[in-house]
């Protein structure tokens, strides 16, 4: 272990298998952080509770879901340490404790999840794990000391509640045990869109592309693609902005020359949205085909994959066993 | 270990040394309570953090201070089971996934939270630790499945909010891995008023006498302490009823026909103040003497104390680990 190295806090909720919109929002940064930070990725299947307390069975089933993604798109084991959130206890605790460091009407004010209990039609019937789950947020980020979270712009929100709380933690007890993290919005990372052309690609919103999508359900969906309502025959001119199609090519076709032809020739007319949509299926089998095949073999063995993540979870208790005992420590609850 | 036996919860919150007010309010009753049931007896570290976040060290130092007013009072750990909230790590993660079925608004409403958030003066910046204490409270009670809860009057909401929580956690996960609990108003019990005639004996208002006050020092309290105010001179009839020292006369003196001559004698006049001081301070003496003296003997082996709080703490872990256990398996939380 390389204390040099920055340490990274990121993860997933597993409440589905993970969709190129992950791919393309954390999957990908993820595969270039590996290469030179010390990153835990979290199966965060605690917080996946708080919306989904009603239906555990799923969540446990997606945890598989999430492992067998994160490996296929080649998350490397010894490169990142992929955990489950349930199983480091410490977690509960750390969160306990941070919740003393929190007003409710702070929680209350966090932009992200006012969003959310809005969008979800909570109202005043919001949780209380609901409300508090920044502040188990920060428990996450915190115990691993974590400096860099990879964000989107809508969860700057979470960092700064987390630094909230982490530099209250270190005054109040008079400690530098905690760090402040940096939530880093990554270069890379892009929102993509759903088939329907909406804002954000989502299991709940059924406009997703999965990474597991056998060949001619990804056929079925691009079929389906949202591009220009306008473009009724294939003489006529087409746009290329907001058309889902180009979105997809622009972020998944290597061959930019070609993509740039096309913009052209749809902008033109003469360009039928069968004919792009076709070009767009081999650019999206050629980039999951390989993904597809890594996961079924991962998958004639999931207790291997299973394995990893313990074994990953198992490293992550020691760090949180450690700084759980400094937090003791400066709490003086050290009997 | 006896399964017919009732299972209790009760504790305090290490703020402070103990005093008469708790004798009467509920060590009293523990002591009966031991005789019949399988006692817990939580000395309430995370819980006394909801209030005390910013002085962990009062806290620390406070629990062998309980402690040794449990052994002192005759709390026997052959037939009682003392433990430290903190130690039990169980019980964060419980508290974690019962927040999931609360409520916010419902947390508001809790009477007993609500009058606590006036009386301490918290308005809107109450903290999010301080309003969930009921579901924290809620673990604490069901993680040892107690079917018995000692509680004042005022506490009552405290066991309806727990066992709501209890209910939809059974109904939601299909189970009965946990039980509903009973709040008993001990019919031994009373609330001692303080030294100033107010309603509560508090260490928080100053008017209390502890079980390890020196004999000087309960003398001068007992001499400060609020009597008939128009009882100016000797001779005058004097007030019995919001008369403190005739409510402690009440209360600890086992000698029923002396009180009553006394009320009557202070009634028709004659009896001084300071006279009738001086028996209560006698009787006080009779009770706190040999307690104070076993705590004392207590006190010089300190550590040998905390051994039995840690020996407790380590048998309801195992309980505790026990419930764990099936929560996790009725959540689908076992990997």
């Amino acid at each position: 272990m390389n204390h040099q190295k920055p340490i990274v806090l990121t993860g997933d909720r597993p409440t589905g298998p993970l969709h190129l919109g992950h791919y393309v929002g954390s999957l990908a940064n993820r595969l270039l952080l590996q290469q030179t930070t010390k990153q835990y990725i979290m199966i965060a299947d605690v917080q996946a509770l708080t919306t989904h307390f009603d239906d555990p069975k799923k969540v446990h089933e997606h945890v598989i879901d999430v492992a067998l993604d994160y490996l296929a798109v080649g998350i490397d084991p010894n490169n990142s340490t992929i955990f489950i959130q349930s199983m480091i206890h410490e977690l509960f605790e750390l969160t306990v404790y941070f919740l003393n460091l929190v007003t409710v009407n702070r929680l209350k004010r966090n932009p992200t999840v006012k969003t959310e209990i809005q969008q979800k039609g909570y109202g005043e019937n919001v949780s209380a794990g609901f409300l508090m789950y920044p502040v188990s947020q920060a428990a996450d980020i915190s115990f691993v000391k974590a400096t860099i979270v990879p964000v989107g712009e809508d969860q700057l929100p979470m960092i700064e509640q987390t630094n909230e709380i982490v530099r209250a933690f270190n005054r109040i007890y008079n400690t530098n045990v905690l760090v402040e993290c940096k939530g880093i919005v990554p270069e890379i990372a892009g929102r993509l869109p759903g088939l329907d052309g909406k804002a954000k690609m989502s299991k709940s919103l059924g406009n997703a592309i999965f990474l597991s999508d056998e060949p001619d359900l990804i056929k079925e969906k691009v079929m389906k693609m949202y591009t220009d309502p306008n473009h009724i025959h294939v003489k006529d001119p087409g746009k290329v902005e907001g058309n889902v199609v180009f979105t997809y090519l622009d972020v998944f076709d290597s061959d930019k020359k070609k993509v740039a032809e096309l913009k052209q020739h749809y902008q033109r007319g003469g360009l039928g949205d069968v004919v792009l949509k076709k070009y767009l299926i081999e650019v999206l089998e050629n980039f999951l085909h390989p993904i597809r095949q890594r996961r079924k073999q991962l998958a004639q063995n999931k207790d291997e994959v299973m394995n990893i993540v313990l074994q990953g979870t198992e490293r992550t208790r020691e760090i949180a066993a450690q700084t759980l005992k400094e937090v003791r420590e400066v709490m003086f609850l050290d009997y």
